[in-house]
């Protein structure tokens, strides 16, 4: 049973002429989410932000703005397409959808080029890849329109890829708390004074929220054996982020990990025993910087072959 | 304009109470290559085998066994289909199916799991991922049977990504001629004494074929920047073909590459500042050994973004 871990992720903000996003109330959301084959579990909320877990990833509300993020086989840009249909005249000021490269695209419901293609049908955007087709690369599509950017836009999005074995099989142990994953992550120490929401899944993985103020912080595990995926993203200040990103990294020890970047692009601070393989950083015409970075850990992975072949064979030989 | 480089490849091996292969002529083999929806474009010749250059990747054919890759977007598990279908009664000594890891799986007519369906549905097999699903991995189907390997079943395969700019700029220039390639990568002097068969793809691309006795070389060129790819491969013994690998590494630099080996699993050459990332082996029951291992240069490529939006864009903003 494969799940795919890396996800879409779309942002909107809107302009002063559109209703607050947040009064729009948890049943709006609701349909939102369904629209991307995702749905509701939980929500925790603070004078600006109302933070949704969903069964795949998050969404994040603010009174002019929204993040959602979907992993497994959603169609985000459903969701967004149906965000637009509620609206008579949406004063968009900003959209940015997102695709992390698949460990199986080819299970997907749609490909990014298909995504875009009917984003372009209703807004004028661009988009690129950045990174290498052969190994992690991320795409990004935007409104074509010229956005200043906020600093609570700024974001850091840390994705690792094949973490420690050992940590791997600890998330993968049946009947898990949430209590037990956030001492292993030490989240509750972090994340002080934030409110938070986390939910361990069936028969793995876990998630969390963590909101504070404007500011939010995300992180999703899927820790299936052979093909781990841990995702955290946060739009908390740089030198904060950096901290996070590095106190993650340390405890999932990934074999290979990316950086994404958009707006700020801080030195992010590297391990020993470390490879970059790729950086690809573009100033979109929208008017911000976008860096993706590729980084390898400097090891040798001597693996076992896996068997794709689940059932015994009872096929006999053709004419044999 | 998107090309995929990375070939699907079946090699089949019949008992002697199957007709001579070579003697079904070549009107047998265009059925063959056309069900994988590529076409024969010339054949070389000697006293035992027939090497049929294909419109995409090669096709070689012995009394008693073939071996035939294809790339871009042909269906290579439709002609072994076609291919048992001519028999009443075929003695199946050894069937192998291998497909590598593409730069675009989700623009591929069938992926490696609907692929082994099919055959499962004819042949009892086993199937195997090697590598790991976010970077360069390779299925491989194989019949269950025991099977002897030969020495000329021993074949080592070398798969470049990203080769050299300046050269992969050379192999792109329009109207090349193929003695300008075959100077540019010395071949006439390596496959001295080899019965030799080449061909120049319109607007770019190159594949060689060159055999001598029992035994085949072949490569195969994708030059396009972003996702170039090139590979080769022989099953010469493994002294010739060590040399011939390093030599095609040497000249054509790429950022990482691949090597698999069928059989014997001898050290491979590594040069200079090159990591390997993972290696994965394994005996198969059928009995013989297969080995993936996936090497990187080490350095930081430092990378355009890749703009996928080819048209300017009209449309207007929805309700703005």
């Amino acid at each position: 049973m494969f799940f795919e871990g890396s996800e879409k992720k779309i942002k909107v903000v809107v302009g002063e002429n559109t209703p607050c996003l947040r009064s729009l109330g948890r049943s709006f959301w609701e349909k939102i989410v369904i629209q991307s084959e995702a749905s509701i579990l939980s929500v925790v909320q603070n004078e600006v932000c109302d933070a949704y877990l969903l069964s795949e990833s998050s969404l994040f509300v603010w009174k002019n703005r929204f993040v959602m993020l979907t992993c497994g086989n959603t169609i985000l840009v459903d969701a967004l397409l149906y965000f637009l249909d509620q609206f008579d005249n949406i004063d968009l000021q900003s959209v940015c959808y997102q695709r992390k490269n698949e460990y199986q695209p080819e299970l997907q419901k749609s490909s990014f080029v298909e995504d875009v293609e009917r984003l372009n049908a209703r807004l004028p955007g661009k988009s690129f890849r950045l990174g290498t087709l052969d190994s992690h690369h991320q795409y990004l599509y935007h409104l074509d329109r010229p956005y200043r950017l906020q600093p609570e836009d700024e974001t850091f999005e840390l994705l690792m890829y094949h973490i420690d074995e050992s940590v791997a099989a600890a998330f993968s142990q049946p009947n898990q708390t949430s209590k037990e994953i956030r001492k292993m992550l030490d989240v509750d120490r972090l994340f002080r004074g934030f409110e938070f929401d986390d939910f361990v899944f069936e028969p793995c993985g876990y998630s969390f929220n963590a909101i504070k103020g404007d500011r939010y912080a995300t992180l999703h595990i899927t820790p299936e054996a052979a093909h781990s995926y841990v995702s955290f993203e946060t739009n908390l200040d740089s030198e904060q982020a950096m901290r996070m990103l590095s106190h993650f990294r340390e405890q999932l020890k990934p074999s290979s990990w990316d950086v994404v970047a958009l707006g700020i692009l801080p030195e992010v601070p590297m391990p020993s025993q470390t490879l970059q393989l790729s950086e690809s950083s573009l100033s979109l015409s929208c008017g911000f910087d976008v860096r993706f970075s590729h980084y390898q850990a400097q090891e040798r992975k001597v693996m076992q072959a896996t068997p794709l072949h689940s059932e015994p064979q009872t096929t006999e030989l053709h004419g044999a």
